[in-house]
């Protein structure tokens, strides 16, 4: 016997992304319940990303989990680019964009998710399995085992954000659905420590390979080198990476790095990808269940954010007035950002990466194309606005 | 027994880089003498490059070739590109980097020059065979045979305007030379016709591949499709070319296209390439002898003459008052405009080529670039600035 639940909006994922959409939604007086397969405190203990575009921040503020934000986060102007050992330049997205960014990493953003959906007592259900989404084209219902319990949920519309290995991208079928795909040759070796960071965050372009230094809070760094693909954590020690990191960095720069144990170390793949339609029948995707792009410019959680905004807002016309205006016009309209976004970071990628397969002519013309935007006020501008993040439609 | 000469500046290639470069020189009263290995008929009958930049345009007139350019180019202020068979754009260069662009056939260009020489008495040596440059490092000289007589050419520098296919690169020993290449899987099957042409300059981003509208006069047409390289002309039947290029125009433009027999027709390779030093000892290398763009973007005349300009002020400064200030930062001021020329040109083929091993992810954010482009006013500015042509030094 199955349980049966009913609700407006079932979010399947339960990431920032569907625990956003739930916590808006609710601020709408439209109720969703959030399935997700994993634990709690698996949830919340994922290091993902760490810098908010301005929009970003203001969806945040605006479903209410801003304070914490405020106060911890770090506001910067732009983020630092350094390349041939020596030049450097800021990608100002305060002067050319009239937005900041915001330092502040996605797990601390959970966290304050978390906490305002409990607070207003949303129904979150971790530990599913075997979820599965039907009738998507009429009745739609979700279906899982928890705790030895078999649920159904039916719903009027389902969100699905549940990532790039969730089920509900795989619900839409082969006929229907296009997906792209760039695979990168490299990989991104990360080590989170308990030192002070930089000042500036800094994405660092050298011949061994790129480089970046950012932060989560004032003790707390994160430091990012290229490496292949196929290399283990376990070749890399703490020892290994901080020359190597050093390395690459400008020696002015790198004398300034403040070296320690490492509390975390891993090695991320870098993948683009893009899934259409973001709509089905009654299902919409959101995050990285319908694109991933590679860390590079940081676009994959503010990508899913904009993703949550033009659904909450298509749901909330659609729920509250029985318009198809919005919901009719979210796949396209999320597409297109979602595609200059994807441009962008595969550029930001090949502009700053060591790509094997490169001759000495692609080496000089990426350090070429980097003199030319420094030369280039307008080139700079152009680079920091879309690092400050691609428009939104205003959709209220 | 050779026939000795004796002059200031040896140049060996008596294309456009080559003649200009005479005749900027005889204007500070310094001797030239330009030795070229194909008959005069030969060069004058060339077909090649039809867009100057506004320096290009300023250094023509300043070395007394304007008139009938001024008389007979045609003044835009931009270039439109079209894309996904509709959308449209101008790169406007006169909005932008506040300079248009001038509509001018190189054929045109070298005939001027070759007037222009011929009227000051300039000596200019045409049919040379086995040309060959000699002590380069201390007594430079240049040996080769014309209509049966051995020469010897004395002189205090030597100029190698000779193309990419040209002796004078050659003769740097390797130990010295560095080359840089990129080869592109596919070519441009041009097409001259004695037709009116479009009122603008056409770029075309389309599925099956680049198209360009280009002209040289009122009553004469240039257009190009990008073909396979592996493609012969006799593959190309006038009927074949046009129904190619109109279905891959927008097609309210491509009803404006007056087709008819075609007075031309050749396919020409892509090629990048870039050989450091531009200087060897008392050689000097300009324009193609050092570099090549891929057509995209029209760059190569015009690399050539700001080339012709700093070597210009360069022997000039150095044979009137013994300074070699200018002539030792030659290699490195022109080399830095050439990479960023190369890496425009690099991309503004990737931009609107087809490539085969292109995957729907690259097709997808090439369209995207362009939407992105066309979204921003900065990412325009930025696109017509570098299609302006980079900035030039001030040598006098």
């Amino acid at each position: 016997m199955s349980k049966p639940m009913k609700t407006q909006v079932a979010i399947v994922g339960g990431g920032p992304s569907g625990m956003l959409l739930s916590l808006l939604l609710a601020k709408e007086g439209i109720e969703s319940i959030v399935i997700e397969r994993s634990s709690r405190d698996h949830v919340l203990s994922r290091i993902r990303a760490g810098v908010l575009e301005w929009t970003s921040v203001e969806l945040l503020r605006r479903a209410g989990v801003g304070e914490r934000m405020d106060r911890e986060g770090h506001v910067h102007a732009g983020t630092r680019v350094a390349w041939r050992g020596a030049d450097h330049m800021l990608i100002d997205s305060q002067k050319w964009a009239g937005k900041p960014f915001m330092a502040y990493g996605q797990t601390y953003v959970t966290e304050d998710l978390y906490a305002a959906v409990d607070s207003i007592d949303g129904l979150v259900l971790d530990e599913c399995d075997d979820v599965v989404l039907n009738e998507l084209l009429d009745n739609p219902y979700v279906t899982f085992k928890r705790q030895g319990e078999e649920y159904r949920v039916d719903a009027q519309f389902i969100a699905g954000c549940d990532g790039y290995h969730g089920v509900s991208r795989q619900s839409i079928p082969d006929t229907v659905l296009k997906t792209f795909e760039k695979v990168y040759p490299f990989g991104w070796l990360g080590v989170m420590s308990e030192t002070p960071p930089l000042e500036d965050l800094w994405y660092v372009q050298h011949e061994r390979g790129f480089a970046l230094a950012s932060q989560r809070s004032p003790m707390l760094s994160r430091y990012y080198v290229q490496c292949p693909i196929t290399d283990k954590v376990e070749d890399w020690s703490d020892e290994r990476f901080w020359d190597e990191l050093i390395t690459r960095f400008p020696p002015d720069i790198a004398a300034q790095i403040t070296t320690g144990p490492s509390i975390e170390k891993s090695i991320a793949p870098l993948r683009s990808f893009v899934s259409e339609p973001m709509r089905y029948g009654h299902l919409f995707l959101a995050g990285d269940a319908a694109h991933i792009v590679p860390p590079t410019g940081a676009k994959g959680l503010n990508l899913a954010m904009s993703d949550v905004y033009y659904l909450w807002r298509a749901l909330t016309l659609k729920l509250q007035t029985g318009s198809d205006e919005l919901i009719d016009r979210y796949s396209a309209t999320a597409l297109d950002r979602v595609w200059k976004t994807e441009r962008f970071s595969w550029w930001m990628t090949s502009l700053l990466h060591v790509f094997p397969e490169h001759s000495a002519f692609d080496h000089r013309t990426q350090a070429a194309e980097l003199d030319s935007i420094e030369a280039s006020e307008h080139a700079q501008a152009w680079l920091a606005e879309q690092y400050a993040g691609f428009p939104i439609e205003d959709w209220g």
